[in-house]
């Protein structure tokens, strides 16, 4: 059995320090892999700190792992020792569910549900650890490949935000010829901004303040808007055709909606603490959509790796050390990250 | 000039009157039609009511209009004497904005933008004046054809209850294979369940008692579901493809959006006067929709009356004279119609 080096937080104030955790041998049908990158995500820092429920700790987060294959079960057809593979948000799901039969294994209904990357029950009982350690044993069907045209360090992120940004971006249609605006330039929205440009869109960015002005317009952006600047949600008043809302903070809802075009669509991915009030008419006068989103299936996070490759779409990465971890998550929380902080698990001992 | 009569009301206690108004002769791509029934709508009793803003009394409501032509323009091509026709929300719109390109002319974002049919002033500069008269002047781009098999009384009330369902269920994809839940059973809701059916699905209806269940079934419904009973959403949950909503009552957002399956829509159809509250995790969660829809453009109104034509989907109604109308607004109001009321126009006196 693998014994691996890995960084643990043992309680909700999320103090995260070097422990070793044990992965199993890889079954027929399985692939370890080497961990070399993983990305910090919001979600670690609020599963870690205990604010979305209840917590399996000592706590091994990540769900934005990238990595090298280093050994193969033998029934293993799609990967090689050597190839370079993602993982996301979970590890396993029935596999035979209506959900995952199309390819939606996050939304797995049958027995056991999706078995989620970290705080979970794998089905062999066994908690789960995730991208912070140095390797890990999963089945071959949850892992995605990663193009050689993205280093791995820039994939990591792509295993969470890629796809939670590349799929809504897909079903709502961003594409040529549709005015797309994405709120929020952090982790999530720079990476969206990219993909929304990379389809075709043209895309604004809806920020707090103009300090990331130049870096949206970099990513592709050929609009962007301060919500500081006040009466900016009324002049974009029926202007987008699709809205991809990346804030988790409480928002004014209606004035948002009305920023939408006749027929258009804002799509959530943020989760706000509280609850959210807002008008339906909002929506009923003018056949407005509001759509949630969550991560995508494995079908679609491998198609939005090649996308990506093949668009030289990257997120802009911080590179840090497992030391880091801890203070890293005030950082993000403050949004003083540029824009995603991946952990370099070489930097790991004991 | 015709001169028909009407009813009218003065004031928000909307005491209805006869009273005679003034129509245009019809130009060179006008219709004139002798009103033969008009429906009530909710919305007229909200307007006439002052209830949705201002109001340009003395107010001639009504925009569920079927009737007979009895006069053209020189230039009319689409109508002749004698046809059948209705009119429902809107009499005219720019015709040249992306939306009226699209036949969506209810969201002409044109000079002037949509004419309703009444409480609103014309492009002639004349207040509208609605279905509860004789006849009307109208251009025939904003007059359907109402098919032979559909009696004129039933046809009435399909040229807003009709198309308002009929349009987000055509929208959101209701049909075979699909479990379709209609949320209140009045006179938009039993219309929907027709349809729903109709259209290949499996409708459930979701009322406040059983008391229409034996309606609902006739209707076409397999599952009669009643808030009433305790626990009834829960045991509702992730089970439906798409529920349409026509209640404007304040609602459990969140626990119908439960009753959504993964990727679920939920449209909503009224206008509850007071904000609603949720959780925008009921929709991030599951990627579901929540989406708001406001009747339909000329071409899908002409196709929504052709299917019920097809599939003998026909409103119920109870004819009621003009004098009733007053005494008539409360019984909508306390769900005491069984479906819809339509005005007998040959009723009316000085």
């Amino acid at each position: 059995m693998p014994e691996v080096l890995a960084y643990a937080c043992d309680d909700k104030t999320a103090q995260f320090h070097p422990t070793t955790i044990t992965r199993r041998e890889p079954g027929p049908t399985e692939v370890y892999f080497d961990i070399v990158y993983a990305g910090i995500c919001h979600s670690d820092i609020h599963t870690a700190r205990g604010e979305w429920g209840s917590v399996l700790y000592p706590l091994v987060p990540g769900h934005e792992l990238a990595g090298v294959v280093r050994q193969v079960g033998s029934e293993v057809t799609r990967f090689a020792v050597g190839d370079h593979v993602g993982v996301g948000c979970f590890v396993d799901s029935c596999g035979h569910c209506p959900e995952c039969e199309r390819g939606e294994e996050q939304f797995c209904s049958g027995e056991g549900g999706t078995i989620w990357t970290y705080n979970c029950v794998g089905r062999d009982g066994v908690p789960t650890a995730g991208g912070y350690s140095q390797g890990i044993t999963v089945e071959q069907d949850y892992v995605c490949r990663i193009p050689d045209a993205i280093d791995l360090k820039v994939a990591a992120p792509l295993m969470c935000a890629g796809i939670t940004l590349y799929s809504p971006l897909k079903r709502w249609g961003a594409g040529p010829g549709k005015r797309v605006a994405i709120v929020g330039m952090g982790g999530l929205g720079h990476v969206g901004v990219q993909i929304a440009s990379a389809l075709g869109a043209e895309v604004a960015v809806i920020s707090h303040t103009r300090s990331k002005e130049a870096d949206g317009r970099r990513f592709g952006a050929v609009e962007f808007h301060a919500l500081s600047e006040p009466g900016t949600l009324k002049r974009l008043a029926k202007s987008f055709d699709l809205i991809v809302s990346t804030v988790s903070a409480d928002s004014d809802l209606d004035a948002l909606l009305g920023c939408l075009k006749v027929g258009g669509v804002l799509v959530d991915v943020g989760l706000p603490e509280h609850p959210t009030t807002f008008r339906l008419g909002s929506l009923v006068g003018t056949n407005r959509v509001l759509a949630g989103s969550n991560i995508g299936g494995i079908p679609q996070t491998q198609e939005m790796l090649d996308f990506c490759a093949e668009h030289g779409i990257a997120p802009q990465v911080e590179v840090i050390s497992g030391d880091d971890i801890t203070a890293a998550y005030d950082r993000v929380v403050n949004s003083q990250v540029r824009y995603r902080y991946v952990i370099d698990t070489a930097t790991f001992a004991r």
